[in-house]
């Protein structure tokens, strides 16, 4: 499998997935900031991949002889919403605290994203039937993560299992990582897969076409998950037509603290939506919404899957 | 403003709208075939566009002296799901029956639409306030039609009676309606616009941001209304979120005979998909879905425009 990121020589090098699935290129970062514009132009992109590259991050600076803790706030500003940029800072600078180098802390975390994920997995498996046809919207797979996934580590798990299931990828405008990222994923493992348009979720669940819907989440939080644009419309979609829909991530992904309305929502250039790939769709100066991300309000999901096992949401 | 479509000189020009907004150029067409061909590829597209291409494409057959009822059966298998392409073929023979000639027909057929527009706008000003921010879905516009529009005819009316409005456009996946014509048309009028992805309609509402949603129709039955993919997702959110959902839409796309459930849901290529403007998203070999409409049902909807009044869903 393809690794999403890896640590070699004291430089950690970072698949470029905006070029996927088109050209397969790694993006050597040898400082800290290398890595924070990596995360800023999504390089790397997906909440549990962010975390690992920010402890990754962490270590550069270490290596940079950088005080970490301003190195730390500027890593913690390259993204608003995935908590786990922040959380993965943080573990790096208790471990530091207590005397762990900072290298060798991010090849912890790295190696534990790993864990987590087989074990969301599992967990996963076990709301996953035989026959199941299974919705995922953007990319929470291998390439979201150090490796293996969430939503799609709940697939690969079933797959792996003998399950016979299929997959409905949506495309995930703006940034399409649905279309470029998931589909490509169960291309490379051979589980059956279709892509759709965003609007195209409801009329497959209408139709009956739709088993589940598993999705994976930047932040869970006191009233909903946040998650790529579009998934409020998919829980919407789901709810209305009584098809299971879980979220699958890490509990790294929780936050104890805020309500989950009062968080940041990056708003995000215009071009992401203007420029398709080098060609404009509408004139350059057209005015644009861009959000990131949206909420999912807690009544529209069935459960979180998460390493310690299937939470309500909170 | 540009004509979407007009008659000279025996032929039909078609304002070529896949390649819109970047080029204005019309397609000429001599024969019936020629309209067949541009309504399959989209070169005219809008259920009410269609149907007064579709009584050219008659009053070319007559000049061609072909079988009307020869040509009738081959202009309405062009496309399935709009109702008014079946409904102006029929219209024309009964006229031609009556001693009528086609071409006659057509221009009277095409001067009643733009009226039928007008009033659409109308009644709709009427259901729009000051201030209000109006979602719309794909293109119902003067694009859409011989001119006006059916859903931006009312958000036209409501300009021209001075109401201060904002206009939000879903791009539309896959043929990009919203971004490429919707958006155009409201720059062209002036008319504040901005453009989102479809799957950042729900978030739109959730926070607030949108006031009334009013999209067209393809064809209007028992139990809902056939429209351009994501148009149900549309409604989901806007029931969510309490917010007021009208189609605009001439009674020449009522069908009284089926139930909406029962008709045919067109399924186009799977390049509109994979391949936007020439850029693949994802591997060429790589398995779509594409159906090009969805249903909403009834109670999704607060009520429909039409030339005779707001009516409620059959």
């Amino acid at each position: 499998m393809i690794k999403t990121l890896y640590w070699e020589d004291n430089s950690l090098f970072l698949l470029d997935q905006t070029i996927l699935p088109h050209k397969i290129e790694y993006v050597e970062c040898t400082t800290y900031e290398d890595v924070i514009t990596a995360i800023k132009t999504m390089v790397v992109r997906g909440a549990p991949a962010i975390g690992v590259s920010a402890a990754y991050a962490m270590a550069l600076a270490e290596i940079q002889n950088i005080d970490l803790d301003k190195a730390g706030l500027e890593i913690k500003a390259a993204r608003p919403t995935a908590v786990n940029l922040f959380w993965a800072v943080d573990q790096v600078l208790e471990k530091v605290n207590q005397g762990q180098s900072a290298v060798e802390t991010a090849i912890q975390m790295h190696e534990d994203d790993i864990n987590t994920n087989k074990k969301i997995g599992e967990y996963g498996n076990t709301v996953i039937d035989e026959n199941d046809t299974i919705l995922t919207h953007c990319n929470a797979g291998a390439l979201a993560c150090a490796a293996y996934g969430t939503a799609l580590g709940v697939i690969r798990s079933a797959h792996q299992h003998n399950k016979n299931i299929n997959v409905i990828c949506d495309e995930t405008r703006p940034v399409l990582q649905g279309a470029r990222l998931s589909v490509f994923e169960m291309q490379e493992e051979n589980i059956p897969v279709k892509l759709i348009v965003d609007g195209a979720a409801g009329h497959m669940m209408q139709k009956g076409k739709i088993d589940k819907v598993v999705i994976g989440a930047d932040r869970v939080a006191k009233g909903g998950v946040a998650n790529k644009i579009g998934s409020l419309m998919v829980a919407l979609a789901a709810k209305r037509y009584n098809i299971p829909f879980y979220v699958a991530a890490p509990m790294s992904t929780f936050d104890f603290e805020n309500n989950i309305f009062d968080i940041t929502i990056e708003q995000r250039d215009k071009d992401e939506v203007l420029c398709i790939q080098g060609n404009y769709i509408a004139r350059e100066e057209t005015r644009v919404e861009n959000p990131a991300f949206d909420i999912v309000e807690s009544d529209l999901i069935t459960g979180i899957i998460t390493e310690e096992g299937i939470k309500k949401p909170l």
